[in-house]
């Protein structure tokens, strides 16, 4: 995959014919006025960008599928201020020439210093019981390389491969800085903040993009989470059932309010201050992502944020 | 207990003395202008009263602590057109004299009629899977001791023992019902119906009065609920993982709208279904609770209903 | 009308060619970049389905209007999931060639058994004054015969010829099984039921689709409810007041919030008892008219719900 | 009533013993620690003032009841800096003594001229119908007399005899203020603010104190309104259908949102300026009497409002 | 600019060809299936229409931009109930040879006379401080000719040239009236009424279409009017502290309720009649223009408003 | 004072007799059944305390007033699980011989650290328009005097001397933190930390107890703090509008939404991240504040948080 152009980088090819391979996240045959043409939506690890096949349609469409990696011979215009491709020649990649994974959008930070980060936190709690169940938990290498590997979201913040671990050390950070400033039970906070969104490794499947699971949607990341603690926490000799009820109050909790979907409201110093962590690292990276995806120069202002009824100032 | 004057029969005995039994389940020594009185909680099985101790109060106020019982001799006085107890004597009864249940708030109904009717719904059940979880729950003597004296709630309705078991009996018949009228799972539907409130067995303590537990408040009838279901359905072989999804998502749902402290909205057709047989029950059952608590054969309109904004007229 | 190609038949033609007649609730004439082309909806009994015109159009297009039946040529294919059809020729039929009422989407429930239910109601009312009422509205051959056809919705629930008889039909059989659960004026209870929803009588066209008239935009079904009910009571000799407010009362309040566009918030037992029976039965033809429209065999979710935010698990 | 001292009079008696008569609105006879004590509310047509009877509670509590006029001998106190009175001696003035009128809370203005103002408008209304139909409602003078003593709410704004009046001039006066600003039909738009609150005639009983009518809480005012208008519309030949459904409208829509029970959304111009001149006035007004309620003349702030969650500057 | 056919007056040349000048407001080449076109929105003072160059459209792009004037040949045409131009021919306009003003939707009301108004107004303040500050800012002729010009809104009410004007005018004269009604202090409510609004003077760009400034996004019109007010006070030896606190707090407070982005909520009389007085403005102007934009004739509702959730009815 | 025992203290001396001397900040003469009482709130450096005067009320009310610094000789009890303090005996203290400020209720940090660590953040301020608005505001003694002793709130977070101080001081000290996760514009972003509440500074008075001035509820902190920021900005040669808008846009928007009463929403990441750490420590102060003054050592559950709906769980 030498010399291949990732989306990051098409702005630079801007009207002129390009040559690269991308894997097909969306693919839809439609029938427009005079005769049919695809939409598609072709990803790799810095992103996403749609893309058109005007001619050929119906043929061109039987050769791949959505999931599929494709070479892509085409041109990048500029449409509504959004780039997207126009699509000459298509060439399906076998399975066995590439690897999948380097195909989904990936986060933007080494995924080895926070897996180190996050056993550093892991290290430095001091309650044994805490320390067993986190044990427990991250020191399975089959389960932690699927949790190095989730997403936090499926859109919005963290939507990425390796967004789940991202978003776990910095709240833990911000959760570690915070006790600097108040008096909360450190161990329990740091914990509960490790493992706040571990339901999310069953919420998502990421291939070939990232979606919910059935389980994802009837049950939720939080019952998912608190299950996975408890039963954890179930397999350790005599661990406090205090302990386990704050912890997985922590769990219960972190969204902060019903209408956001909490299955509790924060009833313990330690839940309110994991909520406002996590809050705080969603949104400001939610919106430094919005800030970030932000293509023209020009633009003094993002595109609007539906979600939060809202434009950003970009200077 | 033969003779006991229950409390309602209370407004029988309006302006004249009298001498009965009650368990304490409030006692506050509290500061007058002039001297100190004391502001208790009566309670047995028909309901609770107010009573005051005017006299005597300090010296009297060693006697006995909240969940003792006493029996008292007192006047019966109507104040601001509700009853209330001036208390003239106490006498704290040994605890090997009475049973504690006796003194409870507990259904009007039969415990051992809707035992049997809960039995029946399981006995219909024809999935083998959700018929063994069923019966690994339900079966436990242990268990189901618990389950049948627990109520559903401290406030609001069905605020009683027993009135776990009447409530759950309800929804399933409404749901039973509903399969009449809509295409729908029925074996899933009712044991949805019958699991529902199940965390509530640990949600609440129930001696002297019912009070949330410290699980209670930190994680809440719905994520107990959910946890109880996985935790008994993994000792089953096999049990389907799909079904299991469809059962916890009918338990985390079944609050409806997430103002509501709903885990999940519901999103099958079984968990609508659920969550609107479970709100008529419990919604009906509380104005009905208010409606029959009115003291006053003049009154046309009920108290106000804070949690509602309204008055209920009764004819 | 032997051989018609029902709506709901349409998937097992798709990508053939086929025959058949529909009424043309829709219709554009639209410029596409290079020429026009016409969107229609066509309808019958059993639903809708969306369909172009490519070639001639504006030619086609002046042969026939919204509210024809006309014979269509066509080919139904499949475009971003959903059913629609190509068509190549249409042929209009001539009005006295066909009953407009076939070509209604209409309830798969027999009316002649839902009215009969409906008067078995009807017949079991003891009070005299709500029977007297209850004749008085439904004997009236005339009114009958509109209200089993009129539509209990434009859009979500019961939105069908007939849909307003099988919603009344079922919100009473909900009621009359509550009536077992709990203690209610069964009379009063039921009679609600049977015309809680009778202003929608006024509400609705139904040629040749389902619209507001003026009248149920500016004035509402529940005030249009109000006033058949005052103004037919008016007409029976000592109606009693008091049962009149009551009765009143259960069509305004039936809503049960404000916000739903409720009159009043309920404020008897019957009529806490009327809304979530109401509720009950909209909330789930709702949902499960949404499952039945999903088309695709392999889908796991129905179509997004914007009402309610959410999709829908189908298995 | 010569030398009568009223209620908005007493601030000049404070601390001194003063002679006068007043209706009794409200009586509670309490059990305090030591004694039995009453609590009553005094009103006459300037307003109303707590007053309690320390000594001899329970002999004098014989002596008469709510709805009885009182001649007081007492003190004026200051309490928590409001005024109350003590009450040294009370006599029961018998009923013949008395009109109940003079007794109620009543409208600063002229009840007179504000008719003339009414039937002004009633004069300038140009179409036929609306006319008619005015007059057979404000003609009957019977009707008009209730009418004009109607208060147009219980608690809030425009509480006492005449304020239906006072209001309905009110809003019609800014209504036809508005015509000078916006294309509206004048006529609609006076009938509309001449009838909009015509329902609360019945919706409350005034004597001894304002209070809902069960017809008032069950149906309401808007409903009761609707009816009116369109029973007397009803009797004039050929009222055109589509000026009385846009009449109607207007009566069931002046609320403006559902969340403020309103019977419908403003979805004509005339609507949209009914319910903001409806809103104004009543805003205004309650405000109004808020700060003119203030006794204290060191006072910057009112009263906290707890409808609207603020305190109101009075300099 | 004679012969200039208005915007207004297209829909009596539907499907005729004609040639105007227009300023063109948007522009857009956008690819279609088989080729380019252009989507363009055209203005003049009378209001704007889209427009559709089909053909040659690489090209004919290249000769303008957005916020020129051209000249266009082209047709009428009705699409979807909504009038739109295929523009033919295009030929820009110098600069020199037009007034950009000219082409910019303005008020149909006499800016001259409005402007008399308002000074009339001021005119009639006697408190020497207030009138001293509305001098201040009405007096400096450069600023009054830039708030003559001000659009009082973006999209909604009063949207285009004057429109700041025509709301002040109306808003103060809603004022004015209500001083016959409540006990207000008329100065201050109307130099309140004036300077309500005075900060969309720095809210709004007017040049080629109305667009948000990063001023009035970042600090928004009423953080800017407050700061306008202060600023200007200052410079007024003596203003009484009292009297500029109770006038920022009219600036402050005008939207009303925080929901609607009010820095405060109205806590004087003044405040709540001034709120009341704008709100009844802008909501009656918005829905009126709405009503004024429909084009066809036989259309009985407007299009749905969808800030207010609703269809309003036009007779 | 020496010998002095703080309201902190006052529960070592439960049940038995003391003398020490207090701050009067609430005095009021109650009519009890039998005689006069007061009631006081009795405030110092460390808190706050009830306290009754039973006997002798009225002389003794005549001999201080609210304000005023007393010396108390009474009883320490518990009512309602609250400790209170009932006077037999009161001296007031001539103001010559106390400083007011020993008995406001103060910050438990030290202030002249806190006061360092502000100007630390100064000093890092790179931005030389930043820096020299800083240092005009910071370095005038006489403001910052004021800005020192200022509470940030009347009741819930930080509502006591040096509160405003603590909380600038720790939410610069989050922000700051923040810059080392997320890309931001750290000057900006301090400043707006640093200057986010100043407007504080006017929104109280502390004297003899923290209540609003008519500024604070007429203008708020939010408008006196842009106030601030705009006029001492425009003292600065070249202080370029953009850096302006922006740093005002943080002002104006920390409250994060308009429910909150924000002025703006947050809409640059440096606004989203300042709210953000604002509401952190808000909250969690807030919440600590609770935890902290449970006074009984058995307590598992803090007093009710009626703000929040919620009780906290204090192990």
């Amino acid at each position: 995959m030498n010399n291949k152009i990732f989306v990051k980088e098409l702005k630079e090819h801007l009207n002129k014919e390009f040559i690269s391979n991308f894997l097909v996240s969306q693919k839809e045959l439609r029938e427009g006025a005079k005769d049919f043409y695809i939409r598609l939506k072709l990803n790799d690890s810095t992103g996403s960008i749609p893309g058109n096949v005007w001619n050929n349609a119906k043929v061109i469409s039987e050769k791949f599928e959505v999931g599929d990696v494709i070479q892509v011979k085409g041109v990048v215009i500029s449409y509504k201020a959004q780039l997207q491709v126009t699509v000459n020649k298509v060439t399906k990649i076998p399975e066995e020439e590439y690897n999948l994974s380097d195909y989904l959008e990936t986060t933007g930070k080494d995924i080895n210093k926070l897996s180190e980060k996050l056993f550093n936190y892991v290290d430095g709690i001091k309650n044994s019981y805490l320390k067993q169940l986190l044990s427990k938990i991250f020191d399975d290498k089959e389960f932690f390389t699927i949790f190095a590997q989730a997403p936090a979201a499926k859109t919005w913040h963290h939507n990425y491969i390796g967004g789940l671990l991202e978003h776990t050390v910095a709240v833990a950070s911000i959760c570690e800085f915070s006790t600097h400033l108040y008096k909360v039970d450190k161990d329990l906070l740091i914990t509960g903040a490790l493992l706040h969104d571990i339901g999310k490794v069953l919420e998502y499947n990421i291939k070939p993009t990232i979606e919910f699971t059935a389980e994802g949607r009837l049950v939720g990341h939080i019952p998912l989470g608190d299950h996975i603690v408890s039963t954890k926490a179930a397999e350790i000799d005599n661990f406090p059932p205090d302990l386990l009820f704050k912890l997985r109050h922590l769990v219960l909790s972190h969204h902060g309010e019903y209408e956001k979907a909490s299955a509790r409201l924060p009833q313990t110093l330690e839940a309110i201050v994991l909520h406002h962590a996590d809050n705080f690292d969603a949104q400001t990276v939610g919106v430094a992502q919005l800030v970030e995806s932000v293509q023209s120069d020009d633009a003094k202002w993002t595109e609007y944020d539906k979600l939060n009824n809202r434009y950003y100032y970009i200077k």
